[in-house]
């Protein structure tokens, strides 16, 4: 078993295991003394996961009860959380209850939402079941719920007492929904990390067949990065938007097609953009984007954008999505691979130089 | 100006002045760093208070806007705080903007709720306008809203940057408003300090005059004490437990009338109940009873309870309170005025007696 510990304001240990779910009747002591266990879950993730989780739990003598919700960002919204609360009130769960989020980003962002806020907040313990959730969401103790002016918008800053990260779930995983995680981990290479990065060029294959070694590796390497850069800057104020490489043309990309496409998806084209804004500022002081290109393309990520949305419509909305975040744009650029560099708001030739070759 | 410092993990000021609303726009600058500003208050404040407010705050540079709802508890509710952040977001309000609540308890918890939640987290200034306000909700940093299940059952623990408490504007409040605080405030006398109470007692015609000097002297202790035991105790392991003096058989008596009945009048027979219940137990080791039935009559606050609301039904409304709280009631009694002290399950017999003779 692999153990990294988040130094945040209040830290706490991921763990990290094939087959690990398992264990949780065992571990959970140590960090919660209570055995009454709200078990938040998406209905996807309940019949795969969680009921069997749960069983495993009972048999141990916990006592749970399980509360789920439609899968999909669609159900990431305040009227899911009021609905989880009062079930959960209505279930005789006190303030000396815990809450476990058993899913994806979907789960964990909502479910650490109601952690921090239900009677003012319960220990809050966190099983990711997506790559996604695994390699990114379910480090730094961000949480919240999506309005309909725009996602994430109402939230807290909350962190778990505990992370199990189990890769033997990824099974039951679609390739798509494991790609959109990939993209994520190829971040992490390009902006921190050149060895995970060539690790990737080297295991596509192995990555295919959700080889457990290789899935470890790439798990443990994403969340020590994470929490690394989390550590450093927990209330997002610094370092932690090198997080957000490929994710401001992401985003545009995202709100220009009215979020049907997957965020990874979204932040592959996204990193290809801003490696090649880093070649044409001249930030790169070696070939970045062609490389990249290469691995998000073998991984099965997109890198052009499609047809319909055009350069103009992009930014049209990363300058909307500027005046959000107060009339500055930092993007985040590369100077190597492995090796980033913030700049602050790019001339727009240059950005739509390169939008329109993509 | 009387100046208070609350000495939370995150510690701030509480200023105290008639006025001092005016002085808002030279002093708000120490605490915040931005000029933009959203004005939290239900719709009776806003046309006494908050509009003027935001006049003088625009006159100073300021960018205000009031964003309102009805006034009562039946809005304190997600709902409310869902439309006020959608509106703030349609307005332009980013993460850089302050909340600033400008109301009762009710705008108080719900203000600082969203300011807590908004965008993760904005920074959150408090103006109470009702004696309750000033004198226990500003302090201590609980926010939250109600679920048909119950009061208070969502929130956070978020501390202010500051509080303005100007008891000027307490000049439109209305009696029955204004004995709604004093309950509390005799609270403290009873629990903390002998020399509150004998201020009372002897100050009860200045009162009905809202005398500043009184005010002033009345609404500085209360928040000194009320700072005094949240500083001890931010998250209510132990200690704070002693503000539920009056309170635990008052909210029996609100949850039996269906809240139909104002919250300092429930406490205030609560109290006199638990003063009772201290002297029937060998608790007080001084007459207590009488001496706060006597005040709180004074100033026109209920010492008996109604005659609909039976003994028995009082004790079922306390024993699911009880179940709520983990199978254990603890309660507040006193030694005698000025000292507390805490009760682990006094036996039922004797809260039946003291009741039935209520
Ligand atoms: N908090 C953070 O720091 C952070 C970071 C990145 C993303 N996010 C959030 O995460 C969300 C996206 O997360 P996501 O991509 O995991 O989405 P998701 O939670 O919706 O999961 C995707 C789909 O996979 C299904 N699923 C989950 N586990 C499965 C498994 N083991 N087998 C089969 N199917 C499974 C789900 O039911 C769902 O249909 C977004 O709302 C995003 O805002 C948060
Ligand atoms: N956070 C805490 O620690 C804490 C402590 C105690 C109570 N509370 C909460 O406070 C709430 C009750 O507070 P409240 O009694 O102030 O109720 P409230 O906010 O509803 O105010 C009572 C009424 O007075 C009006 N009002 C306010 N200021 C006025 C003024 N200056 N002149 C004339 N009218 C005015 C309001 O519009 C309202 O109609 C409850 O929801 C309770 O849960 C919180």
């Amino acid at each position: 078993m692999k153990t990294l510990r988040v130094e945040t304001a209040e830290p706490y240990e991921i763990l990290i295991e094939g087959g690990l779910l398992t264990e949780l009747p065992e571990d959970l002591p140590r960090v919660i003394n209570t055995r009454k266990l709200a078990l938040i879950t998406d209905e996807t993730v309940k019949e795969l996961i969680t009921e069997d989780l749960a069983r495993i739990l009972e048999e141990a003598g916990f006592e749970t009860k399980v509360f789920s919700f439609p899968a999909g960002e669609a159900s990431k919204r305040m009227e899911t959380v009021v609905e989880l609360a009062r079930s959960m009130v209505r279930a005789g769960f006190d303030r000396k209850c815990v809450v476990l989020g058993v899913g994806g980003g979907v789960v964990g962002d909502m479910a650490g939402f109601l952690a921090s806020i239900y009677m003012r907040g319960v220990p809050y313990i966190q099983v990711p079941t997506t790559l996604l959730a695994q390699v990114d969401s379910s480090v730094g103790g961000k949480t919240g719920v999506d309005l309909p002016e725009g996602k994430n918008l109402l939230g807290t800053f909350y962190q778990p007492k505990r992370v199990y990260i189990d890769y033997g779930v990824l099974a039951s995983l679609p390739w798509e929904q494991f790609r959109n995680g990939l993209a994520e981990v190829v971040k992490y290479g390009c902006i921190w990390d050149r060895r995970l990065f060539e690790f990737l060029e080297n295991r596509s294959q192995l990555l295919f067949l959700y080889d457990p070694d290789t899935l470890e590796h790439i798990i443990c390497e994403s969340c020590r990065i994470k929490a690394e850069v989390v550590s450093q800057d927990e209330r997002e104020a610094g370092l932690r938007r090198v997080l957000n490489f490929g994710h401001t043309l992401g985003h545009a990309l995202e709100a220009a097609l009215d979020y049907e496409i997957l965020h990874g998806e979204a932040v592959s084209v996204g990193m290809v953009a801003a490696a090649r804004l880093s070649e044409a500022l001249g930030v790169a002081e070696e070939p970045v984007a062609e490389r990249i290109e290469a691995l998000l393309e073998r991984l099965g990520l997109p890198v052009r954008f499609p047809k319909e949305v055009s350069a103009e419509k992009l930014l049209r909305f990363l300058a909307s999505d500027k005046k959000v975040w107060h009339g500055r744009l930092t993007m985040v650029l590369l100077k190597r691979i492995g090796e980033f560099a913030f700049y602050e708001n790019p001339p727009v030739e240059k950005i739509m130089e390169v939008l329109e070759k993509l």
